[in-house]
């Protein structure tokens, strides 16, 4: 495990609660933080009810000892920090290993989802990248709330193995081979998260909110279709359930985002305030460019696109916006 | 206006601020409310902000003159009191008008929707009626907050020509002719709420609950597709939306009924406490029939069915029905 925030946290436990012979390493970035969790058995900053069983000499504070260790790689950290995680680690580190994503996001500069990431940037042949997908939101993996994951891959081998490894009593997996549409799926949702923020924020209330998101899974269906063509069901838990336990959450950072957006402050100042960026933020340019590249046409993350990038009023573009929904 | 409950008192609201020429007549049952709002402009009920503007001679507590005056009759009565609501009314009255049900639900003991149960028992023909479709809250109307209703007919120019009288700067409007699925989304939708209420009730948390609700959307899809085949998109807001506005509402009774029976109260003692009894405990019934008639297995709708009429454990169904769950 790459990662130690609140969702590598939650992956963690699910290795351990699940019954698979296996051994688990973890990379900690923080000296501090490792010490912690050897010492207390918890992460002190997140999930921290959580008791953690892991060996102590399983903790890492370098990467590169993980990656020695393991046959599996699952990256967990925020995407913004992917680059930095990674920063220590030669390609051949990558080779013959399955990596597998667990982080929803675009990698910053790059505009690029993790998968296209791994590939151009490791030589990682895309059988063995996976991606782990909600909808999950951490929280309730610690209180051991009944969750469902989807894990995506080319070859559905390596997404049944990863799977094998993290189902619990409380974690139910589904196999996918449906890679590109996962991460596409997971990475738009984050921006339709910011849009509900958005016209919240503006005033609209509950009906609205339903269109909003009634519109958004066809507009997703029409992005992943057009982008990465193959037969899939939209309405499945991996797309359109991650779409509703983000837009509906009222612990989304993206849907505060876009709320605060929305009301009237600045990205800067909305950015200081929350203390962190909203992966939503960076995934409305990106997909921009590549609808641009496609040249389709998505009413919703472009409306989203030009409050963030091109200074519009969120008012004024959330009342143009809906004008376009039915 | 047949009815004078919130969803009868938005209706009149929209027919009011609509800018088409016509004159609206109004049947509200009781006398006492009736000279409330002649007095007062306001229903003492429900949306008591509302300023009611019809003249006070268009308020009848006789639903009889009330046909007599209209030419387009909007019934607006819970289901399960439309049958005392038409008692008086002979079924002459009903010809060569437009039948418009505003009414989301089963009628009771007939065990059909409102569609059904106006063609055989008044002989109205299936071109003349009409359905109004949310997503839509009373309430949210009430504060002129932007919704949008779908009205369905077979024949689309009588649903334009209802859409065209209910429109207005705060309602948009779709037209549809696909009548019985949307008269069968909104009764599912009910059923679908009572099973997110029973299972935050046992015990689920909102990652399940998005997991449910994605799963719900392929069965309303299954079941309409089987019990009226026409070409349908169910992530339209008719559809989806109406389902999303419907089970992520803390205000729904149908997902209030649900907690109460998934925290262990009887259908009885839930039906006492809340004074009321949920839509989804009918449509649960009917819906079971149907899908019996037709040979096909609904998982969620039959675990509601199960609790309600079967005396099986809310726990017990909930888990089980999790099991089938992807």
């Amino acid at each position: 495990m790459v990662g130690s925030g609140s969702w590598a946290t939650a992956i963690v436990k699910m290795l351990e609660d699940n019954n698979a012979n296996k051994s688990v390493f973890w990379w900690v970035r923080n000296r501090e933080t490792a010490d912690y969790i050897r010492r207390f058995r918890h992460n002190p900053n997140y999930l921290s009810a959580v008791t953690i069983k892991i060996p102590k000499r399983h903790i890492h504070t370098d990467v590169r000892l993980v990656f020695d260790h393991a046959d599996i790689i699952i990256l967990n950290t925020p995407a913004a920090f992917l680059k930095a995680a990674l920063a220590q680690v030669p390609p051949e580190a990558f080779r013959n290993k399955i990596i597998v994503s667990a982080i929803k996001g675009i990698i910053p500069d790059e505009n690029q989802i993790v998968g296209d990431y791994l590939q151009e940037h490791y030589q990682i042949p895309i059988e063995n990248i996976a991606v782990i997908s909600g909808p999950c939101h951490a929280e309730e993996v610690s209180l051991e709330k009944l969750s469902y994951l989807t894990v995506a891959s080319k070859n559905t081998d390596v997404a049944a193995l990863v799977a094998s490894l993290i189902g619990t009593r409380y974690i139910k997996t589904n196999v996918s081979d449906d890679i590109y549409g996962t991460e596409y799926a997971a990475v738009l949702k984050n921006i339709y998260a910011v849009a509900g923020g958005m016209c919240h924020g503006v005033g609209f209330g509950d009906n609205f909110q339903a269109v909003l998101v009634s519109n958004a899974i066809r507009e997703m269906a029409y992005f992943v279709d057009t982008v990465h063509p193959i037969e899939r069901d939209i309405k499945e838990s991996a797309y359109l359930g991650d779409l509703l336990v983000t837009a509906y959450s009222q612990f989304s950072r993206n849907r505060t985002f876009g709320n605060m957006i929305g009301k009237g402050y600045s990205v800067r100042s909305a950015q200081l305030e929350m203390n962190m960026i909203a992966e939503g933020y960076y995934a409305s340019n990106c997909i921009q460019q590549i609808c641009t590249k496609y040249a389709i046409d998505l009413p919703i993350c472009n409306a989203v696109y030009n409050v963030l990038y091109q200074h519009r009023s969120p008012v004024a573009e959330m009342k143009a916006l809906a004008e376009k929904l039915t």
